[in-house]
């Protein structure tokens, strides 16, 4: 590791998120604490108050990275059309609930210290993601005004959130081995269906 | 409380699944433990263990009450048209998550101890809460096989499960202030719609 007096306030940044992200992975959430952020990267905890406001805002930033790299997949997505894409972006999210389980969870679980507000600019984040999916859903449905595109987002998100939590918590084998690719498909295929049937209705 | 010789094995059963319920309310799964259900009824440990083999035991029969209330909810939505039927067993769901959000939670938290395979009873008693869907789903499209019909259920489920994660977890906030019910209703009637639709195709 480079010396202390070496790494610029950026670097510094970047060094203490992929810690939050390495010892959340490792430990999980709870155990996460500013303390041992500083210690696996060699600084004191003071030193890094000087570059997060606190475990929150650690958090936060770690959970931007995550939305960050989603919404990099996300954008490659957008080139397809419609109905592929919005299937591929969902795809992209299960993927990231399998292979980076923790980091996923994290976005979900972490819950803002004293009821804190969260803030405008982590909204921002999660605003550019939505942005992408009502972007595919307008051009598959003319007729839909800006309320019904917003509802649509959200209801395939939440939708596909409910996919991901079962598959990664194993619940699906109480439900009768159900694969959740096939649940995807199915979801993507009728609710799309009708949703732009009635462009022309 | 009644002397410990005056209950049959099925109330000191009863006594048990509801101090599990009760306990896992005020204090969270995490903290639930066979010591403290035995001392909240009055008996000991060793006593419990006559009436269930272990924790899991336990946890898995006060699960089954929760899924029991829930069926009796469905079976009585069942009554009403496919369409007024799935979109009430779905806000039931909806409902149990918000006004019983531990005992949802154990539903879908818990976890088998010793990776142990889930028990063939409660296995059946998940199956039951699925066929009430399923006989709805079917009455909807004709053309369907067993299945699709399978797969239209675990994907309707999943998709309402991922709402009230997400309702009762107050994330749906992020998404920009969005009505779960609004969802609910608007997966339902794409969902379905389309659906319906296949069965004259």
């Amino acid at each position: 590791m480079a010396r202390r007096n070496q790494h610029s306030r950026e670097e510094l940044q970047a060094l203490a998120i992929e810690a939050v992200r390495e010892l959340v992975t490792e430990q999980g959430l709870e155990k996460l604490s500013v303390r041992k952020v500083a210690q696996r990267i060699g600084y004191t905890p003071g030193m890094l108050y000087h570059v997060f406001s606190n475990l929150d805002d650690l958090i936060l930033q770690a959970n931007a990275r995550t939305l960050d790299e989603l919404l990099g997949t996300m954008t490659y997505a957008a080139d397809q059309p419609p109905r592929q894409a919005l299937l591929a972006m969902a795809g992209a999210y299960l993927a990231l609930a399998r292979q980076h389980t923790a980091l996923w969870k994290m976005v979900f679980m972490h819950r803002m210290n004293q009821q804190a507000p969260v803030p405008d600019w982590y909204l921002q984040r999660t605003r550019q993601l939505f942005a992408r999916v009502e972007q595919q859903v307008a051009r598959l449905g003319g007729d839909h005004d800006e309320t019904q595109i917003h509802l649509a987002a959200r209801t395939l998100w939440s939708s596909v959130h409910g996919m991901g939590v079962l598959a990664v918590e194993d619940k699906l084998t109480v439900a009768g081995e159900v694969d959740e690719q096939a649940m995807l498909a199915s979801l993507f295929h009728h609710y799309l269906q009708s949703w732009a049937g009635e462009k022309t209705a």
